[in-house]
């Protein structure tokens, strides 16, 4: 039997807060750019399915995320689609959307669900594995990648073992079981069980009829939301009333626990979900101390570490297995044991009002982006970086006027009816009242200092008029 | 017998990297605001000696630190006068250049050679303290006062009892130890040794004898440096060429080791010399969880710790017994224990050229700070903060233009033979090597947010043309 085309799903909604402070709510972990080469796991899991095999990925993620995913796509080459989740509903609810895409660009078609925010290293060994997988969801098996276990985890759901299917490694799946305690993974480790990596191949129409069996209302407010969803620039935004009926249940749960017709193949290749610190740790290159150091980082008699910096020089001295994390507005400082609790210190701040719990410094937008680089009573200070082409919306404040200087490229600055270009080292100044919209009109990036002086200089004192980015 | 006058010589020059990244030679600790109501210990050493008993004091430090130690004296109400080292050499020339100053102002004087980096708390025990020795130094004794050890410190330097003197708690001193083995000192501790503060106070006339006898080069070097020494505004230049001839030797090995006149008082005050992190959590109020919070601190899991941030938030998950500092633009994590291991960190990181090793972030000057808030290729961003009646060189650069936006106060801004008044919310540019001058006319302090827009935006492209602060 030739291999089904396979149409990735690739899940990138979530918003994993245990790689605090680089993952925060505005920009998560599926987007930082932690692997070699600047590259995200969201671009590394869209790489790795340049095969003939795999048709064109719908990436499933949050309108929150539209612009940074559809710029990653394009930095790193894959063309395919963008559908926008209004609200986070858990894996069942994006996989039943990728599902009813999926079957209406092929009714035959083979779904790929996968989670953007995994490393996997050996490309070839996962494609490979996929397509073995693939013909066994063709002829109507709902398959899970399992992962062979190393160690007995506590931190993985497990998959247990039923009889062997057609393809070497492969197995029919008789039971998920949830993160179990160690004596338990012990046993299930001399038993055969495999870890749940959480990516599953499926026919599409095998998904559909699973769903409309095991959990029929996130099936309807799924083909509901595709059916009246609405086209927004490059996005297909799913309907917000049909989105909200779907219940918030992962797809173990909805439908794997409940299947007849689940499989598991032992995958080939190496694989870490980046749980939280200790596993950046793990998959990096170390130095003979077993630290792995990024950015500005020195240390003394330090050892089994992790140190990164964005920018400020970060210094460990007498401690063994630490990680130390600086970005320029928070730092973390954890024991390498402790790092899966950074969740629940980002819950306390999150509780507390912090902003750093859940916002970046840098803020992206679909222009380029902009950063606080000072502040006071009355006044705050932004770097701004336009793109090519990038456009500002039209625009006005209440409360402060504005100083740009142009330290690199050329602005077109439009103020009121009257529209100046600002070359470097030039300035223009913006009134309060006056209705201004900034642009980028030439071919490299505009890098300019915004000086703000008023009574209120909060992002929210933002008049839009208009923005070609369709954003309110 | 009446007590004498005592002249405090306060020892300011030094320049402590063990509380780096606090503490930076271009600010070492004895100025960093590290006591409650932001007061440094070289402001507590001058509040310390508010008593008729004291004259008022000379200070002697580093030409670097001049405006610094000038300010703060201003800033805590002590008038007094600043003795100006050319360069380091160590106590004995500092105490030297002291002794002959103050027998210049009343041959009969006692002078008090006192630490400005060390905390006392009890003040009226120390002033008490100074007046009994005073007593005995009035006579002829060279007085140290000593520490009642709590613990066999390997970290101190010893004082051996000898016989008893008329003031209670007073002793002959028979021989100095240097820094002894665990064994020896819990020996110490059993036979009445005391710990070496590096306080002291004599008799003019007798310090200046003694180092005739047993240093007599660096006496010579003394007396001709504040010979030749001139006036600089309020600041008192001793000679370079004189004060290189002193050798540099600490007042220990040059006269305590060698006179038949030392003796020890047996301090009544609580004494730290803060000599790292550890010393701090030592000193400082504490949690619950015997920790030390100061800043934007938030931690879970962590217990007899010290964590202090200036701005960035910071935060700790499960650790017990760690120092975490964070400013701007250095973070130090460090176990408690190796705290003094910093001073080797930051050795390490002057070899391999680091600027944040020595310099700061907020650099201090006459007439008020500045400080880099964003830096690029071809620009530099600063805030500029200008104190009232506080005014720039008259200076120009080569190879940047400047953009300045007045975000507080009032600028009087002189571009070549213009000037001009710069209110909140203007702007002034000044041209590639145009001259200007910038000074705060108004009442309150001048914020300014300084764009410099150019191919080369180092420190060093300044020409001095006029300085009311008379430097270089």
């Amino acid at each position: 039997m030739p291999s089904p085309k396979i149409i990735p799903l690739v899940m990138a909604g979530g918003a994993g807060t245990r790689l605090w402070p680089l993952s925060r709510d505005t920009m998560p972990k599926q987007f930082i750019p932690l692997l070699a080469g600047g590259l995200s796991t969201f671009q590394a899991t869209l790489q790795r399915l340049a095969d003939p095999a795999f048709d064109a990925p719908i990436v499933i993620t949050n309108t929150d995320f539209r612009f940074i995913a559809a710029e990653q796509m394009l930095a790193c080459g894959v063309e395919g689609e963008i559908v926008l989740e209004p609200e986070r509903r858990d894996s069942a609810a994006a996989i039943a959307v990728g599902a009813v895409l999926a079957s209406r660009r092929d009714p035959e078609a083979v779904g790929l669900a996968l989670a953007s925010d995994h490393l996997i290293t050996d490309a070839a060994a996962f494609r490979s594995d996929c397509k073995r997988a693939a013909r066994l969801a063709a002829a109507g098996l709902v398959m899970t990648l399992g992962i062979p276990p190393t160690h007995p985890s506590t931190a993985y759901g497990y998959l247990a073992p039923g009889a062997e299917l057609a393809e070497p490694g492969a197995r029919r799946l008789t039971r998920f079981v949830e993160k179990p305690k160690l004596e338990l993974a012990t046993q299930y480790l001399a038993e055969g069980y495999l870890w749940n990596s959480g990516n599953f191949l499926f026919a599409a129409k095998t998904m559909l009829s699973e769903l409309a069996r095991h959990a029929p209302e996130v099936l309807e407010a799924a083909e509901a939301a595709v059916e009246k969803a609405r086209r927004d620039l490059d996005f297909l935004r799913l309907d917000p009333e049909s989105f909200a009926r779907a219940s918030k249940i992962s797809i173990d749960y909805a439908v794997m626990e409940r299947t007849d017709s689940a499989g598991m193949l032992a995958a080939s290749f190496d694989w870490s979900d980046i749980g939280a610190w200790d596993s950046i740790h793990e998959i990096k290159p170390k130095d003979g101390d077993d630290n792995v150091l990024e950015g500005p980082a020195v240390v003394i008699d330090t050892h089994r570490s992790l140190v990164r910096s964005d920018e400020m020089l970060t210094t460990v001295v007498g401690l063994d297995d630490v990680v130390v994390v600086a970005t320029r507005d928070a730092v973390l400082v954890a024991s390498m044991a402790a790092s899966g609790k950074v969740k629940n210190l980002v819950e306390q701040m999150k509780a507390s009002g912090r902003p750093e719990a859940s916002e970046h410094l840098r803020i992206y937008r679909p222009w380029g982006w902009y950063q606080r680089i000072d502040i006071g009573t009355r006044f705050q200070v932004k770097h701004i970086h336009v793109k090519e082409a990038g456009q500002l919306s039209l625009q006005k404040h209440f409360h402060r006027a504005e100083h740009w200087v142009v330290v690199s490229g050329t602005a077109e600055v439009t103020v009121d009816d009257r529209t100046v270009f600002v070359h470097e080292n030039e300035s223009v100044y913006l009134p309060i009242g006056c209705t201004h919209r900034l642009k980028n009109p030439g071919k490299i990036p505009l890098e300019l200092i915004e000086v703000q002086v008023g009574s209120y200089t909060g992002e929210d004192d933002i008049v839009r008029i208009e923005d070609i980015y369709a954003r309110n």
